[in-house]
């Protein structure tokens, strides 16, 4: 077993033909081998392993972890008896082969990868709805222990499902000189032939945590942010790294491929690199983990056929219609400005507008994801870094999250012609959301033929109030007199009463 | 003097060559003329007259005003002797003619009537300073007085220096059998050949009550919201009516003409009818009051000459530079939604988000008007048709009009460029209003030539605080922990210490 990974790994040091070694699906399956350390190994060695299951094989690149160790890691999707064999231009670690058995999945929350579904959703590859909520610490997988530490304390504090997270450093102020980096580096001099296995090693423990916590990791794999001239490695160095990620990270379940975050603010870089390097990893995950790209200003072109979601930097979820129309996929409204007190535009949201954005996102057919940063005059990490969680979003987020679970399994879509904004699906499942619109009450217009509770809740109050009764076609309702209210219709049994008025439908005015 | 019709109004019965009558500049100097009742004068006898200061001749319509009486109403606009002539197709009435002498203003808040300045501000005639900060009361000139009498008291409690009201009635609910109409009517028949001059009357006297409390009239001369006809006339009774309107209601200084609301929603009439009545009310209006259009959806073509400054619905105020740039005029944003809690959600903002858009109006450096309505289980009047004066925003927005009034005497126009919105005179004046962030402290880049007083400012408590000590250049200032606050920074003197640091450009993140 490799040094520091956890026990839903299991890991086999190939060196005979036979393995009696056990993983569950989804599950990390490595093997270790042993070989040459002389030379540059990262560079002159190649390695992959082709993993089979009956009549289906599938192929991995393998990777050098140093002190002349070898790894190929895989990911298997189904139970069965896997077999295995490498492949090398060394042949020391060529030409083994192994076998394990793969069991249905034993780990409590191993769902396998989040996958899309149904247009503009996500669910788990074993069928289980997924809806994300997540946030940002981008410095999550490198920062200090203690840092880290907090940052996975807050997520599940704040029942966080997703984190965005880059895999290349961000420098981190004043800890900067302290970092732990991923190439070696002498001087200001980077050597962008080999990588530090320490790094990744750290970051695929912290990645271990996050999916033992049922957090996915959207990892980015380049960003704007740096200090060390790992945006500007050039095209070669690019591919090297991007392959060697790929090659270490991609057998881990909970892992999401964020192209780039700001893709527009890296200068060096040209829309060709981005289409190579989406390439490239469609070529090199033999799982398929969705794939985004991340801006600043200019959205990437989200119709690409290698772009599984959109991930936006926007908060004008007005267009989330006219998004949907034109890209068909989930969009994820990735960063809505962070809650916090910053003298930047982007981070100084109030909790009460920053619940409202979720909520705005949710009855627009889309999924939004947090942020937080608050001025420390100790010199603390914020928390989209990575650090302690310090706003008061967190417990309002996790509320529309429950809810949303609660209420549907399949998603929530925008109803486009709604006179007040909502979302669910057709005959069953209706939430409005009236933003800062608060009318003393409303004439809903519910179809005829079903019957329908209702609860009105108040999103930053945290509160649900059942009505009594049931409501069909028209329905007048008393609302509370305050903005940033919302009511949910669930479908409660079919309504054979010919009496219901039906609903004229809303002119829009 | 006109039955009716208040003091300031000097009016004459011009029956001989000689008149010692007395009006002030911009008051209302009135022309009484009996003449023939049989026929139909309104449409029979044509009667103008032709007023001369020194060199300068005026010519003005008249109007029949029933039972015999004619009248010709003129605004004079430069203390001075003036003379008169009228001319007639009736002998009668015609050649007759007459003197008054002009005043300077004697009444305390006759500043004449409003017009554009500085591409995108308002003056008075007289170069006071005016700023709009209106409301919206339809039928407050033809509804019951008990109505009227409240709408003025609203008016006047919350400051409001503008109101846009219908001159052709709208139905008012349960008391739309008993409303005073413009046309005669049989039945289901409308006489659109003749006025009812009582419909008229009323009109002026409320008019005039306005102009006493300081309030311009934004006159809508068309509207969709019709019981009787009136908004599908065809073209000649609409000329004929729009005609007779101005003749009588031009000497009024505190009138503007919209020349319709929600233009759009007419659809008996195209855009060359619109069009149309610009072109008249240019022609027949001899003092050039203030012209514009209020639309729905489509907003109407602004850059046309005869519009003086766009009138619109809408609250997007992000577009106001680009349709400032288009325009190169005032704009008032005249229905941004109301205060209230009806259905409709043009009609349930709540008083912080009536404040909130009246200051994004100030900061984008345009202008805002108010509206409200609540539903109301006693049939009451809604204070947007006219009535009693419920919400909450009425005194935030008297807060904003005096504080704008404290502050410049040219307007505020919007920096463009400013990190955080903000509007003022370069060097002069900088006022922030921070909308929904709230950074805990903001470096502003003043100027480092000038020493500024700052007050921050809590726009919905309507509190005040100024901070010790003067600023210039860059200045860290600490704010409210709270969105929605303002800061105004106001010049005191130039700044001669060359050691202040000079701000950097903000930039766009």
């Amino acid at each position: 077993m490799a040094a520091g990974l956890q026990p839903s790994i299991a890991s086999a040091a190939a060196t005979s033909t036979a393995s009696s070694a056990i993983v569950e699906q989804w599950g990390l399956f490595e093997v270790e081998l042993h070989g040459p350390s002389t030379g540059n190994p990262y560079k002159d060695v190649t390695l992959s392993g082709r993993f089979t299951l009956n009549h289906r094989t599938v192929e991995v690149a393998g990777f050098y972890d140093g002190d002349g160790i070898y790894r190929i890691r895989f990911m298997p999707d189904a139970p069965g008896h896997w077999t295995y064999e490498t492949a090398s231009s060394t042949p020391k670690i060529a030409n083994k082969s192994g076998a394990f058995t793969c069991t249905p999945p034993v780990t409590a929350n191993n769902h396998g990868p989040v996958t899309t579904t149904r247009e503009f959703h996500f669910q788990y590859a074993d069928g289980t709805p997924y809806f994300p909520f997540g946030t940002t610490c981008y410095a999550y997988l490198f920062t200090a222990e203690e840092n880290a530490k907090n940052s996975l304390a807050g997520m599940k504090q704040a029942h966080f499902n997703k984190t965005r997270i880059c895999v290349l450093p961000k420098p981190l102020g004043r800890d900067r000189e302290k970092q732990i980096l991923p190439f070696p580096r002498t001087g200001t001099t980077n050597d962008l032939t080999r990588f530090n296995p320490a790094y990744f090693q750290l970051l695929e423990r912290r990645l271990l945590d996050l999916q033992k916590a049922g957090i996915e990791a959207d990892l980015i794999l380049f960003h704007p942010y740096d200090a060390w001239g790992y945006k500007s490695m050039g095209a070669e160095a690019d591919d090297f790294y991007l392959r060697y990620a790929i090659a270490r990270l991609s057998a881990f379940r909970n892992v999401w491929w964020s192209i780039a975050n700001e893709y527009d603010l890296v200068k060096t870089k040209t829309m060709h690199d981005w289409d190579r390097f989406f390439r490239i990893t469609v070529a090199e995950d033999p799982y398929g983990h969705l794939r985004s790209i991340h801006n600043s200003g200019p959205i990437y072109d989200n119709t690409k056929s290698w772009v599984t979601h959109a991930s936006l930097q926007r908060y004008d979820f007005e267009k989330s219609a006219e998004r949907r129309a034109a890209w068909r996929k989930p969009i994820i409204y990735d960063e809505i400005q962070y809650e916090g007190d910053v003298e930047r535009r982007w981070g100084n949201l109030s909790a009460e507008e920053m619940t409202r954005r979720f909520w705005l996102a949710i009855v627009n057919g889309v999924y939004a994801t947090h942020g937080e940063v608050f001025i420390s005059e100790t010199g603390e990490s914020s928390w989209s870094d990575a650090g302690r969680l310090r706003g008061e979003s967190g417990p309002r987020i996790a509320f529309l999250r429950a809810l949303v679970e609660k209420i549907t399994t399949v998603g929530l879509n925008e109803y486009e012609g709604s006179y007040y904004l909502s979302a669910g699906t057709p005959n069953q499942l209706y939430l409005y959301y009236f933003d800062y619109h608060r009318p003393a009450r409303y004439n809903f217009p519910l179809p005829t033929t079903v019957n329908f509770s209702a609860t009105i809740i108040d999103p930053y109050n945290m509160t649900s109030k059942p009505l009594p009764g049931v409501f069909s076609g028209k329905s007048l309702i008393q609302l509370p007199n305050r903005p940033y209210q919302a009511i949910v219709f669930q479908k409660v049994s079919d309504n054979h009463n010919k009496n219901t008025v039906a609903a004229k439908p809303e002119v829009n005015d």
